[in-house]
């Protein structure tokens, strides 16, 4: 009949949600449980079998010599790939099916160099982990990767990506597809980061914002439990906001008195020159803010607040339970976030702080890493996902 | 065995999905579409029959006295309430499962009488429109309702709401399942504007903001399909972001600066005042504009630029594809639009703007009650609803 095409996959992927929980179910506690037909059931755990999703469970009642009868989540079976780019640096892991990092490793890279350079060392830096770990290429159900520019979430193309010159439009996940033969997630870093974060430290937060302070300043918004990415996917892209106060401020944008030309790393090293002190950037400023210099420290607040002053409108809009503070700026200690307090909560409506928490990121540099291998295992178990797979 | 209560809804969220296109199919058809067993299917067909969702379409192959074997949505079973409370008025609908108004009546109604006095009105007005199209009360399937103030969306209850008095943390939803038998889902009118407005203009659109001008300024907004809320449920609150020009401008809220002592109609008014020209609030700018006073044509525009101020952070944080402007200070024409457009075009980064459209609100008066019927419609045709009320 016409309809034998979409039979295929029917139930796929109500059982594997109900197999996620790890507790072993046998056929007919999954047909009970699901209202599936007996042998759609045992055609579906075959299909996730292969997949490397489900196993067999050894089954203290059986006796003899007769196979398992129960089945649950495989989580050492399959291993989702996770890379986060940034402007010199590549971060590669691998990641089990529950979301815990099995192995990583950093290494320096220019993103500037190009996709396919780029890419053929992200390639072998995930291929060295398998073998490390004694595992193969089809163990990889799915790559998520971070890149330090704006990308079209739904092709994982970047877009007009401002410092990864020959990365405009490139097709990352085919590439990578043809290299490593598993789909591949392409996200902005910062939305990485903020599903990290929330894993790491907010465990089930809906409403979270993280904001990057570096080199650039930019956030990832989770809003009711998902990644805001925009029409364009430029969501989050806070650093070309007009600041007040900066009328006057040239930015390398183009434009005058936004917030990265005021609050970025480069922007307050600038201040500091200025007076007289030398501070080449971001690192020569956390430098001094630990060695007390005064001036460092009223330059840092300043910053935080003129990022508070962006955040009040981005609370306002978003009434976010959590935001939090990461990027290597972060690093500068308490300074930076006291600022970002005292103009948020000063500014906002009461009911819109009132259970306002303003952090430092707790995920810190593995943020965008461990966001990276989130989105790869959001991708390999959603239903949509083992609908395809199992139908192709 | 201890699963059977969780046997009884399998699989009825996946039948009601696939019928809800209106195409008829049979028990078998039903089966092979989804994986069920057929006595599966059977029993489920009949919950949604008996919920008056689905039913029996005449089989044209059928012969003599055969009852019919094929099923389909039932769009004219069931029908949804809508309810558009604002300051001073109550619009009242019922919309059929499709999503089109059935029958609507809009009445002067004093939100500030407090709850019970306003839906004891509300509930006449529904019960009025069921007997004038010959239904009964046991027709309604939900209620959508918008109320002018912030509200709990999990619970229905307006929080803090500044012109509601009496209303903080009442129980909508259980005052009206006392009164009326069926589900009431409660939001905040602008975030009900912007699901209407969507609907009536901007099919499938996924990024959408509603921008509300009326006695204050307010936002909902769609990001990835999906309302946003916030964690106390006031996202889209704007009215109280301070704008650099007014710093020395009170606002009724206590602070000083907030755009609604800009922008709003009795913020115009106020200005014009100041420049010896009679104008009450906003219907009387509105006749200004219309008459050609230039006064009031540059005081709109102005407003325009404050409101556009804060949109520009608005499109960077969440890259809408859509601004629509609507509230009753809309009908001043092209003025107030060209000022938010003057100032978004001109401040943001050129990817978020490319195909930003802003324009003026289609659904206009009719969006608040069209979204409050959409509201009630994904309430009555969600999987976890249907799930729920089966099992029940």
């Amino acid at each position: 009949m016409s309809e034998e095409s979409s039979v295929g996959s029917g139930g796929v992927a109500e059982l594997f949600q109900l197999l996620r929980d790890g507790v072993p179910r046998t056929r007919a506690q999954l047909a009970k449980a699901t209202g599936l037909a007996r042998s759609t059931v045992a055609a579906r755990v075959e299909e996730l079998m292969r997949l490397g999703l489900v196993s067999p469970v050894a089954d203290a009642a059986s006796t003899g010599g007769r196979p398992s009868s129960q089945f649950a989540l495989n989580p050492g079976g399959r291993v989702m790939g996770a890379v986060d780019l940034g402007a010199s640096h590549a971060t590669v892991a691998l990641i089990d099916l529950t979301g815990a990092i099995l192995v990583k490793s950093t290494e320096p890279l220019d993103v500037a160099s190009g996709p396919e350079p780029v890419l053929t060392r992200v390639v072998a830096a995930l291929t060295s982990l398998l073998e490390r770990t004694g595992r193969s290429e089809s163990d990889l159900a799915a790559i998520g990767m971070g890149v330090p520019g704006p990308v079209q979430h739904s092709t994982g193309q970047p877009v007009n990506p401002p410092i990864m010159p020959g990365w405009d439009r490139f097709d990352v996940p085919g590439w990578m597809l043809q290299h490593l033969s598993a789909p591949a997630l392409v996200d902005n870093d910062v939305n990485l980061m903020a599903l990290g974060e929330r894993a790491v430290a907010w465990n089930g937060a809906e409403h979270l914002m993280f904001v990057k302070v570096a080199t650039g300043v930019g956030a990832g918004v989770i809003s009711g439990g998902r990644l805001l990415r925009g029409a364009q996917g430029v969501a989050g892209d806070l650093g070309h906001v007009r600041v007040a106060r900066g009328a006057d401020v040239p930015c390398h944008c183009g434009s005058r008195g936004c917030l990265e030309a005021l609050a970025s790393g480069p922007a307050i090293a600038r201040v500091l020159r200025a007076q007289g002190i030398p501070a080449d950037g971001g690192d020569d400023v956390i430098d001094l803010v630990k060695h007390n210099n005064l001036e460092a420290i009223q330059a840092v607040r300043q910053a935080g607040r003129d990022i508070g002053e962006v955040l009040t409108t981005s609370v306002s809009l978003l009434n976010p339970s959590v935001i939090a503070i990461g990027g290597s700026m972060a690093r500068v200690g308490e300074h930076l976030i006291a600022g970002v307090r005292e103009v948020v909560y000063t500014r906002s409506m009461p009911l819109a702080t009132e259970r306002l928490a303003i952090v430092h990121s707790a995920a810190a540099e593995d943020a965008a890493v461990i966001g990276a291998g989130i989105l790869a295992l959001q991708h390999a178990l959603a239903p949509e996902t083992l609908h395809r797979i199992v139908t192709a």
